[in-house]
């Protein structure tokens, strides 16, 4: 079994509410300032920035403060693990159909073998 | 913005948890039931049945009971939804740097035309 790598807790929950994926599909547009990424949720401020501190704790978005802007941007690379977690589970899949596939063979090979 | 798909909410809530990770990373390997899956965790059958049903909403499992055993299996077309989400945000991002290359490439074209 694999170790219990908490970074994918915190990746799967971060992605898991429609807003925080509604943010970053708009900061992997561009940068953005936290009012803007606001806008077409419809909900208020308060709201965006507990739901940015998800995202900046999952490490998908860095912010920073400039004056009274606070500016976003995403950090693709914060995807990864989650990637790389998909594809462990591809492979284990695979690996399983190619047993299976391989044991059909030998029964289909038996079966031929046989008068 | 993306329409918001709940099919999403429940795929990444479902993954966001530890031993649901790891009851699936056991079901990728091939179908088990339920007492198998709980082994491995530590935890008591009544925890498992619930993480069990949270997969199962996800659509991320099936399971059915064969006299006084449910045994499980994974269904990985159900992660398809994730993969395509991912893939959508890779473009942005990658639509995204083709744009700043072009910007960038117009600069120093710009500046070698300048004396």
């Amino acid at each position: 079994m694999a170790k219990h790598d908490p970074q994918l807790d915190d990746l799967f929950h971060a992605l898991s509410d429609p807003t925080r994926r509604m943010m970053l599909t708009r900061l992997a547009r561009g940068p953005a300032a936290v009012t803007e990424l606001a806008v077409p949720t419809g909900l208020r401020l308060p709201t965006i920035l507990r739901h940015l501190s998800v995202l900046e704790g999952a490490g998908l978005v860095t912010s920073q403060k400039d004056g009274r802007i606070r500016s976003c941007a995403f950090r693709p690379e914060a995807l990864a693990p989650m990637q790389v977690w998909l594809e462990d589970q591809r492979q284990l899949w695979e690996a399983r159909l190619d047993r299976l596939d391989r044991y059909v063979m030998t029964l289909m090979k038996d079966g031929n073998d046989e008068p």
